[in-house]
Formats: structure tokens, sequence, C-alpha cells
């Protein structure tokens, strides 16, 4: 079934989501995936698809969103930092970047590599502004929480959500993984001083082989309530045993969120 | 010559420069100045005029500008949270923000604050991406330098202008300042990882009184000469000492400056 002719490359991918739908192709709206698919063919004359490690949502960011695209062979041989070089090209002025192009295993060969299923990890980072001004330069980058918060008690709740669960509380209705069980390996939520002001970014890193729809986000949404006082850390218990959407908090907003890394 | 029914504000300010003429109001053209002074009276009925500690060029960002105004009393006393809601809220979706307002002593008054009279130390931080893949998500906020760069040697010669010196090599032909001597009191080269992929972010914090104009910008676009290793530390001493412009490296962009704090 192998088709020796073609060559599989693996891209590691930065955006800015703001101004897309979100990675995934749809019609008559701009997606991160549409964007880099019409880039392709004007450098090499292929029309091609690629596959990310993950669909992120409308207005979601990556630092490292992974891709892979297998090329027939160029008419003369490219290097990956120039096939980098030449899709980038194209995508200017968008806020996208092609940060490393490397040949991978294609489909049929020992080892092949492919972005979603070859993923053993993923680290996502979530980012909340925590201070009673809007936003300036983080606009669109970071959840604006008005309210203060406290972090200690919100790592303290994660902690309950590290190890293998059911996650039906953080689990989006349109989520179509087979099971709502998925292991989380890590879940730090730490603080940093933002502005002079005494504003501080709330960052939360949260790590496992994969993640349900909406996951990140709804977990997000749901420590905040932790944060502010109005849950217990055993409140935050009950909803995670409950396995039921409607027991969790909100989803937070797409823009605090940035797909950081994949791991293979 | 005080006039007692006025009440001077200090505003702490955030911005995005990207989309702006910088700081200054000019015939035509957006400035964050502008902005803010049509924000104004929305929400007081009050045309003021404000004044900046500094005024950025174009493309400049700020985590922390700060600027003056004088308020005519209003309809009913409002708290410096409620005047910064209040200017934000007609900024809005400029990428903006009022992040505090505070009374301070007016003209004629004992202590009089003025935003840039007054200041005593600024903050400027110049954010460098250095490696080859073009930029993504920091697109118009940093200096995408393809070239390696060695910081160490960098930080080396940076320390070359920690002091009193002239620093007529690193002022624009167009300064209006008095004389080129000033006082830096600190200028720190330091690495970050910036991505998986080996590319690194080299953040120059630059401290002082004042500078003079494109002073931080001629620095650093000189110190890469030195990172390049196309220039020793001694040819970058020389630079310093020849006391010309044209003895200097190239004026590094807007995209990479913050102006982070005003001290007072």
């Amino acid at each position: 079934m192998s088709d020796q002719t073609l060559q599989r490359w693996k891209l590691t991918i930065e955006y800015c989501g703001t101004d897309y739908y979100g990675w995934q192709r749809q019609e008559a709206v701009p997606s991160i995936q549409q964007a880099i698919e019409e880039a392709i063919p004007e450098f090499s004359g292929q029309v091609l698809r690629i596959h990310a490690a993950g669909r992120t949502d409308a207005g979601v960011h990556a630092r490292g969103q992974v891709a892979h695209v297998d090329f027939a062979p160029f008419k003369k041989p490219m290097e990956g930092f120039e096939i980098a070089k030449a899709i980038n090209a194209f995508l200017r002025p968008q806020p996208i970047s092609i940060v490393s192009a490397e040949p991978v295993a294609g489909a049929g060969e020992e080892d092949e590599f492919h972005a979603r299923y070859s993923a053993t990890n993923k680290l996502y980072h979530y980012r909340i502004i925590n201070r009673r001004a809007l936003l300036g330069l983080d606009q669109g980058r970071a959840w604006h929480f008005k309210r203060p918060l406290g972090a200690d008690a919100m790592h303290e709740a994660a902690q309950i959500l590290v190890g293998q669960h059911d996650f039906s509380t953080f689990r989006d209705a349109q989520c179509q993984a087979n099971s709502p069980i998925k292991t989380l390996d890590r879940l730090d939520v730490t603080t940093h001083e933002y502005d002079a002001q005494g504003g501080t970014e709330i960052l939360i890193a949260a790590e496992g082989r994969s993640f349900l729809h909406h996951q990140v986000r709804n977990m997000v949404g749901t420590l905040v309530l932790v944060g502010e006082g109005k849950w217990s850390v055993q409140d935050f218990k009950a909803a995670l045993e409950a396995k039921d959407r409607t027991k969790g908090g909100v989803t937070a907003p797409a823009d605090g969120l940035y797909l950081m890394r994949v791991d293979y």
C-alpha cells in the first residue's frame, strides 16, 4: 500500500488563532489548515492535504502544533528549512509560521509517523490575566478575569484531576471520543507578576497523551470557581465524580489557550 | 497660578503599538495619544490634552507608559478604577488599556507630578527572536533575527555602555535633547528558550533616568554586530568612543521595543 515516491514531512507550526475559525478547513471562513494548504502549491505545484495532531478551536493559539504532509519529489531536493521557508513566504503576512520541517517515515513504512495517531504527549498552556483593567497588549491572547483568584487553591484542586479519570464533567457535548476516560499527567497552576499595578498572570499547564473536546477550557472554567472561593476543593472533587458536564463550570474562552508542544 | 478646581491624574497605560504611528498625535494617522484623548470626552464631556512620560515611536509597545491629565470636577466623584474603566470602555476594541488611574499633585501644588519631568527612571525591554523561521505568534512583537547571536558576548559589550557617557553613536539625527550625555544604569542581555526547535529569545533590559531618541534601538542594532561575531567587544567600545552615529549599527526595528515601567 505504500507509495515509495512520496516523502512524509513533519511540520511544527506556530500561529495566532485570533482571526481564524480554528485549525480545520471549513466553507467560507478562514482556517489555519486552509492557509497552509493554499501556501503549499504556490511553491511546490502540489495540492496536498495536511493532517494535524489536534484540531484547535477558533481563537486558540499554537506554539508547537504538529502536522504531516506527503510530498511528491521536488524538482530538486529540498532541505527541511527550505521547505519551511518556502511555505512561510506564501503565508505572509498571516500570523502563521512553519517553525521546522523534518522528514519522517510515511504510510506503510516501518515506524510510520502520523501527526495525530503517533502523538504520545501534548502540552497546553492556558493564560489568565487576573486584574481589574481590560487587556491592552494581550487582548485576544489571554482570558481577562476581573475578580481576584487564589491560585494556590486552584492548584490544590487541579491535583484531583491528575491521573486516570472519567472526565465527562469536562467534556463538550460534541466530543467525538469513544470514551470519556483519559489520563492527565500534569495540571499545574502557577502565578507570575503581570504589571506593576498588582495584576497577575495565572498560568495553567496541562499535559497528557490526549484530551477530550474542550477539556482544558472546561477544566480551567471550573478551576476558577475554586479560585474565586465559590467552591471548596471538595466541591471540585464532587463535580469530577458527578461525571456530568452540567455540574462543571463554564468553558473558558479560547483566547487563553495555547498548544505548546506535541511529543512523539 | 494653580487652578484648584482641577485634579491631576496619573494614568498607567498598556498598548500594542503595531497599528499606530506612535504615541504622539499627528494629522491623518492614528496615534495612541489621539485614541485616549478621543475616549476621554466620551465619558467625561471634557476635551483634554494628555502628557506622556515619553513619546514612543510608531510600532513600539508599552506595558507601563505613564501620562497625566487634569480633570475638572466630575458630576459625581470617581475613584481611579472607575476612571480607568470608563476610558477603557470607549477605547474598545483597540489594543490600548488604562491599567490604573491615581490622583496626584497638580500644577502649582507642592510635589507637582509631571509624567515627563518627574520621572526618575525608565525600564525598556527589547525582544529579539533568534531563529531561522519567520515569526508566527510574535509577528510585530519582536525583532526576528535569523543569523545565530552570541548573547554572552552581547552582554559583555553592553556593560561598556553602563554609566555616564556621550551616547552620540546611538543618537538619532532628529534627537532634540540638549546633550548627548546620559547615564545608563543597566543594560542586561539574557537568553530564554523560545521554541522546541532550538529558537531562542534574547531579552535586552535597558534602564536609566532618560534616553536619547532611538537610543535603545540603536544600542540593540549595534550589539547584534557583536552577537554575530562581526565585531569584537573592543570594536564596540571604539564605536561608543567615536561619538558618531555613522560608526554604530542599524536602528533595530520598533517591533521589539517595550516601555515596561516609569518610576517617580
